[in-house]
């Protein structure tokens, strides 16, 4: 069966998402790239070759573990505007996302916005399509797509929170970076109870990060 | 020298040190007792004896070890007045917090409050004394009083916030319980950046918690 997954989703000790003063330069804000030094760590993106790591070949320990199920099984990705570009991309007829020519999703891509354009088809198997909806009705399109395959939740925070609160999300995995960005956007406002519906797993890696997992 | 100390001091998965709604019915309001529940499942607590916990005998795991921090080498506490009793016990002549007459501190105990009053002389060499004082002026107070011993810095939330804001603490342990409380007090508003000023260590144990240390 087709499940919702958020993978990998890092959060600050003090629960924010994603930092203040977003912008094309500065993709997280003030949070700049420490949320995911511990993936960037990791053998997973070394591979992905996102970035040049010279001859390092990346960490095989429990952040590459998890860190690898990204892409075991997903069929189609949906995320909010605000992963998609800086704030006002909406403006700019030219903006592509912020992966190149060939972005880490391989499948289908749905940005939830209230100003939808026509689909942009990527290379190594993305195209971004574009969609003003509610999650439920998301979800129901990106059903279709991923052909019984499982959905990712990208993010951000706020997009997360919102499929989390409309109960649906099958399983989340959670990174807590001991960090405090104390300003940004919280993952778990108005969650109240949540744990409830999920078996929740807690552990800590040598990194200095916490794994969160929520299963239902 | 003597430290100042924060030991096993609980918050939710968001960042609540108590709940909504105190009252002398429900210390930590509407959170009840589940922040505390690893705790209570320590050797360290049964020996405590607050409760009669019949012929068990209580883990001797991680989060007892962590437990039995609480009176190592420590010569005098520092509380909140909401700590001490519920909303409105400056009213109460009577009110002589929440312990009963041989209160687990067993040192001199100063509670914070705008409205000081006499000390109050326990059982088991706890004192309580009243102070209408600054974190630093309190601190200055108690480590006079702890003689070379630690000085615990024991809650609730607003009151180590305030301390960590000003500097004042040496050694943090905060234990992040898997619950989310939606509402409530929370520990790190205003806390940017205070990672860099201490070595963090995370650790989960198998009870569910993440016990997190803060160095300097």
């Amino acid at each position: 069966m087709s499940r919702t997954l958020v993978h990998s989703f890092s959060i600050s000790l003090d629960g924010f998402g994603t930092g203040e003063g977003l912008s094309a330069d500065a993709p997280f804000g003030h949070a700049g790239h420490r949320m995911h030094t511990w993936m960037m760590a990791t053998r997973f993106w070394h591979q992905l070759g996102v970035v040049d790591m010279g001859d390092a070949s990346g960490s095989e320990g429990i952040d590459n573990a998890f860190a690898e199920r990204h892409e075991h099984g997903v069929g189609a990705e949906i995320m909010g505007a605000g992963k998609f570009g800086p704030p006002g991309w909406q403006d700019d007829p030219d903006w592509r996302g912020w992966w190149g020519e060939n972005p880490p999703f391989h499948t289908p891509t749905f940005v939830l916005t209230h100003r939808p354009r026509p689909p942009l088809e990527m290379e190594g198997g993305t195209t971004f399509h574009f969609l003003d909806a509610s999650p439920a009705e998301a979800l129901d399109v990106a059903r279709e797509a991923a052909a019984g395959r499982d959905i990712r939740i990208g993010g951000g925070p706020t997009t997360v929170r919102e499929f989390l609160a409309a109960g649906l999300v099958d399983h989340l995995h959670v990174v807590q970076v001991p960090i405090l960005l104390g300003r940004g956007v919280r993952l778990w406002d108005g969650l109240e109870g949540l744990e409830q519906q999920y078996t929740v797993e807690a552990v800590s890696s040598p990194s200095g990060v916490t794994h969160l997992t929520f299963t239902r």
